[in-house]
């Protein structure tokens, strides 16, 4: 994307919360206002991968549409800041980026004003689940209104309709695993999750709706919906491997909280089928895990081999997003695109992870036989 | 609503729901079709009295778009039960109707598969967000998929769209006001709370859909915004009374939840300003309150004047919808529906509140100086 199209995407986002502002007209309380002006914060400073990749993708598909690209591509950016804001609700996280998320945000807010601890903690989620539903609200609405052909507009609409419906799903999945620590999730599941969760609304919708603008046939369509399965994935993979193996000061996270939370990776689902998973089990999922104990998880987790398995896996799903784009025999353009993009997740992903060789080997916790 | 109108909306909304159950289309996990059908369990069975209105209305203001007219009442019903589903999220009610909210559903399932309580409640919880979400989204793309022309379309969905920014507001307001039960809530406030939460979709959004529907001219629009305000403030005032002094056989709710829960109404804002309120304040707002302590709190909200200064108030609203309806020069056939409906309103209060001299006096708690 280039400096002038994040210039107008800012712009469409930015005139789209400034309508949500005034949107209800006048009301006599306060909370919307607030409610409104926290979700526009939410939605600051994040990196508009979703955006970029719809804009390029359209451009490469040699699509006349810029202005209806830039509002859609804004509105996916609302959709992911919504969801963004209930999953915090969901996972109870009251920070994001190191700083206060919009749950954490109006807990806190509660809390200076002297409210007790689980009527603030309630008073945030309910912000939280609120401030998403006006933002997904917002999405569906800027599409409605951008400027394409009505029956572009209406497959705009299905799309965005059908993924919210399957990211729905996946979420829900995810909490469901999450609920029992003590089984290992199955890999097929976490995988699917992957699938919902991620990759259909960061990958395929943005280039589905681009193709979409672009009066793409139908062909092209499949293909980039096979190219945004396994992009997504890919990327997820990778992420999971951040998670846990990523140097904290090129992350900006926690290289703890995954394991501290026992998030149902595929790496851990790996993991599990090894000889390893009896000591890396107990590990696992404890919210006091320290430094040491992570080394450990992490030192198993390498030598038992799930590290390099879930590597090995995720740039196969990278690789085979581009080779789906040569298959496809998409623009060249595009299928240039589509090498950048995942070159772009991997030289990322490389520079952020541990040398798999730097980790420590574990302390024994237990006695040999 | 004539029984085959309700035949109808029910017939509408099922179609919805049944379009929603294959809309991701195959998905490789059986959480989304868990998730809708409980939606459809928890939009089943209702009054379907926002449908009545709408359908009653519109035809009273000559409107000849029945089709259209029963997709948007139905629409508004998903809206209704979107709404009631993250309610119960944000109230932490496991239990509606005497049967499992959607939250609790899935909360008792995760206990029966050995889930700890604290990951099944969150696990109920996230359902209960992500239905809410579907069942939004489902209503606004019902409303911009009914026959009727582009402009009374676009009117509509503008229509949805501020309904839902105040409803949140509404809803937002209320748990703020919830935060601090030390401090009794301000009259002002929680009347708004009354009209943005209650008030503006479930009367204001079906009357003024209606109107759209019929091409009423703008003073038409405006009349019934008053009158949706009006007549919902009242229904809400009358809500409030029989949440504390109703017959719980004919109401099927407790009056006691109210009481416990410390719900912050107008007839509670009134009482603060007597000389009853240090008695009544102890015993608002505790989660133990038994029968005794309920009878003393409704005797001294009988004896300080809070109990007939609410019905007054609720009397004065929905008079007050009336004499608008009149003053604006309505359709006489509309002027008598929105009469027989505010006479249901208070027969149904009036069949189902105990009647005041029937409270037994409080027993002293104190004893007088």
């Amino acid at each position: 994307m280039s400096g002038a199209e994040l210039a107008q995407v800012e712009g469409a986002l930015e005139r789209l919360l400034a309508a949500g502002t005034s949107l209800p007209g006048w009301l006599p309380l306060d909370d919307h206002r607030e409610l409104w002006s926290a979700f526009q914060r939410a939605s600051a400073g994040g990196k508009r991968f979703r955006p970029a990749l719809l804009l390029s993708t359209h451009r490469t598909l040699g699509g006349r549409r810029p202005e209806a690209a830039i509002q859609v591509a804004a509105a996916i950016e609302l959709l992911h800041t919504a969801f963004v804001v209930q999953d915090d609700v969901i996972d109870g996280d009251q920070v994001r980026r190191g700083a206060s998320s919009l749950p954490g945000e109006f807990t806190a807010r509660a809390r200076q004003q002297g409210a007790p601890a689980d009527g603030a903690r309630r008073y945030g989620e309910a912000a939280g689940i609120l401030a998403g539903d006006l933002g997904m609200l917002g999405a569906v609405r800027a599409i409605a209104r951008c400027e394409a052909p009505a029956p572009v507009v209406e497959a705009l609409l299905d799309l965005v309709e059908t993924t919210i419906h399957g990211s729905v799903a996946g979420e829900l999945a995810d909490v469901r695993l999450q609920l029992d620590l003590a089984r290992p999730a199955p890999m097929r599941e976490v995988l699917a999750v992957a699938e919902l969760k991620t990759a259909l609304y960061s990958f395929q919708l943005p280039l589905h709706a681009a193709a979409l603008l672009a009066d793409a046939e139908e062909p092209v369509l499949r293909a980039l919906d096979e190219i945004g399965v396994l992009f997504g994935i890919g990327f997820q993979l990778f992420d999971d491997l951040l998670g846990v193996f990523g140097d904290e000061r090129r992350t900006g996270k926690s290289a703890l909280g995954d394991l501290r939370e026992g998030k149902r990776t595929a790496m851990l689902a790996h993991a599990a089928t090894t000889e390893s998973w009896a000591q890396l089990h107990p590990l696992i999922g404890r919210p006091d895990l320290d430094a040491i104990g992570a080394a450990d998880a992490r030192a198993l987790l390498t030598r038992c081999g799930s590290r390099a398995w879930t590597e090995e896996l995720a740039r196969w799903h990278l690789e085979g997003a581009n080779d789906a784009a040569a298959r496809h025999d998409l623009p060249p353009a595009l299928i240039r695109e589509i090498r950048s993009a995942s070159d772009e997740v991997l030289r990322t992903a490389e520079h952020a992870l541990i040398p798999a060789h730097s980790t420590p080997a574990p302390p024994l916790t237990e006695q040999p036989a």
